[in-house]
């Protein structure tokens, strides 16, 4: 169906179960949906703004006191909104990474990561994972003296995923952050895949910098993001600019070099802040959500020569899976060959993997009801049953 | 009216003529609402996304085709989408400015530019407006001459605004971009205010990167706006990355490192996708654009002591006025004080000019009908005759 010239109309969500990696927390709610649609044009959240002229300072719609509850929803002092977590990244690395500093990360740390840490002329170091995909205080520690020695300084920044994209697997970010401090390493927390879907308490955690992403977790349209930090780093991150024109003598107030000034102006920040008061209360729900989803993961692992890749028990909803000697066993004598799943799948209503994807692959079950969780089971024990692998 | 929780709905541009200077251009689309709506959750593009896993090669929906589209639009060869303009002279200053590198911008550049430059630990020099408050392009070769012995490098960038943003003044683009490549200096165009509301040819004005806004000109949410270059440019400006783990030996192959990978993944990209069509039209229409501005301009020039601060005659909808001898002169006395001025427009259904407002001001007739012109000249008009400014 079209939407709109040669646009077709979206309508996934609609129409199944939507079990993609990175969409789960990103799905608006009703109440952003509206908020799109009354402010959808470009400088909508303008109308009002008044001086100093900043986004954070506009009272009508109330974006000062979103600013705040963003602050305190990670607790921190200091909240900016960002175009994606990854524009999050840019800024710590931009505002504390000198050209050929180290920096540490890990090695189940997101491409973005990478790409800020090359933008400011850093040189990107990783912490080892274990044999369990797990990235250990002990493993930043001895990652962090190795640096130190290599480069004759200890790194500029550690960045920390506390669930990586890969596993899902939650790392050990409060003993991380304790021994960067103790080697004076500022820590970077990346919560693309926990603020707004579980309780993040930046504090708590003794971590500088809080990402979060509003389109993978905030329920929130793209791009948009947090970027929170202490009081104390909030002088240097949000540094208002010091530019001058040398012959007009202009000045730009309170304007902050890395937000480049205002940074989400319409659509995204009222999407965000309409979503906001559900964020809040869904992050006290996490637990309920990790066992709908360990109904899905009960039923994967009784089916014969399926193996969960990620840590287990599950300490997040999305999980990575191996399923090279049970559904890719089936795709080489199936005449749909490796389409076979996902065609069974979407036959069943359930999205969101990629068309073909029979070795290893994720999902998620974030968002999703007990009895859809249980649906999904019982459509992955049934496929592996009607292809003729056993189902313990 | 309550939209959801304390956020009002939004219906300036239901209710009244809005003639705000920003928000003009960045008005959606009904095409671009529709899209918006069906594509409002956070990663909403990437249902489709296949190796190699990067936006501009999504082709469903067709987002390869829509940047082949852009770049055509402005006529260079490459196009990128980003979070904005801004985010777009980020990218040109990252790549081309070393630290302590001279950057020249103008006496009327944006304050964007000042900080993408600043950011990249370029120094900032501006290049004069003449006693017309145009920048012409003796004035930016001298400047370059003068800059070059300041440093004993010449300026690694010359920003210029096609047309600025305090009087909407046309600037010599075409002739500056000429003497900065004698001068071998890269020419950065800043059409905010240009790419997407009039023709812009890149091309033909023969500077090296184009910069235009989705949310003020190209009828998109924000943050929105677009990047295009040459082919000779794209290879250093859309360089892929080159970091590597150094433990895991982890590359994550075409992803661009000024984009820091995907840019906008949602809502933002497809409104511009879904207005482009109309956007692409009514580029076409800018002398008529211009005509209907005519109207309200020569009725503001007709009141007694009121002033056209901007080039005249105006060749952008975007002017500065001057009232300090009309209606400001009015506001002494009236019991409304400054209000007088917005409430009287207010009372005839027109917004977008902020409260109090009677000395020097801008207004945007951009988007508005004949019909709406006239009624906008004839409310000016009335208003100056309301309280006794004599009209020619």
């Amino acid at each position: 169906m079209r939407c709109t010239g040669d646009i077709e109309v979206r309508d996934l969500e609609e129409m199944a179960i939507n079990i993609d990696p990175i969409q789960a927390g990103g799905r608006l709610t009703a109440d952003a949906m509206k908020a799109v649609i009354a402010y959808g044009d470009g400088y909508s959240v303008c109308d009002n703004c008044r001086k100093p002229f900043r986004l954070d300072r506009i009272k009508r719609p109330p974006l000062d006191a979103f600013h705040r509850d963003l602050a305190r929803f990670v607790n921190l002092d200091e909240a900016r909104v960002m175009p994606g977590a990854r524009r999050g990244f840019q800024a710590v690395a931009d505002t504390y990474v000198e050209k050929g500093a180290p920096v540490l990360l890990t090695a189940l740390a997101h491409y973005t990561e990478f790409l800020a840490i090359e933008a400011a002329g850093g040189v990107p170091r990783e912490i080892p994972k274990d044999g369990r995909n797990l990235v250990t205080a002990d493993a930043a520690a001895g990652r962090i003296e190795e640096v130190t020695r290599e480069f004759g300084k200890p790194p500029a920044v550690l960045f920390i995923d506390h669930f990586d994209y890969q596993f899902g697997n939650e790392h050990q970010v409060r003993e991380i952050a304790r021994n960067a401090h103790s080697y004076d390493v500022k820590v970077m927390y990346n919560g693309a895949y926990a603020v707004g879907i579980l309780p993040v308490d930046g504090k708590e955690l003794g971590v500088d910098f809080v990402v979060g992403s509003g389109h993978k977790s905030m329920a929130s349209p793209a791009p948009s993001g947090i970027l929170a930090t202490t009081a104390e780093h909030a002088r240097d991150l949000f540094r208002t600019t010091g530019a001058r024109g040398d012959l007009t003598q202009r000045q730009f107030g309170v304007k902050e070099v890395e937000l480049l000034g205002c940074t989400l102006m319409g659509a995204t920040i009222m999407g965000m802040m309409a979503s906001f008061p559900h964020v809040r209360e869904r992050v006290k729900r996490w637990q309920e959500e990790l066992a709908n989803g360990q109904i899905v993961i009960d039923a994967l692992r009784s089916i014969d020569g399926t193996a969960i890749l990620s840590e287990y028990p599950r300490k997040h909803t999305l999980t990575r899976v191996d399923t090279r000697n049970s559904f890719d066993r089936v795709a080489e004598t199936h005449k749909k060959r490796g389409y076979f799943f996902t065609s069974a799948l979407a036959d069943r209503g359930i999205g969101g993997i990629i068309p073909g994807a029979t070795r290893v692959w994720k999902f998620n079950t974030y968002g999703l009801t007990r009895l859809q969780c249980e649906y999904l089971a019982s459509a992955f024990t049934e496929i592996a049953r009607e292809n003729g692998i056993p189902v313990g």
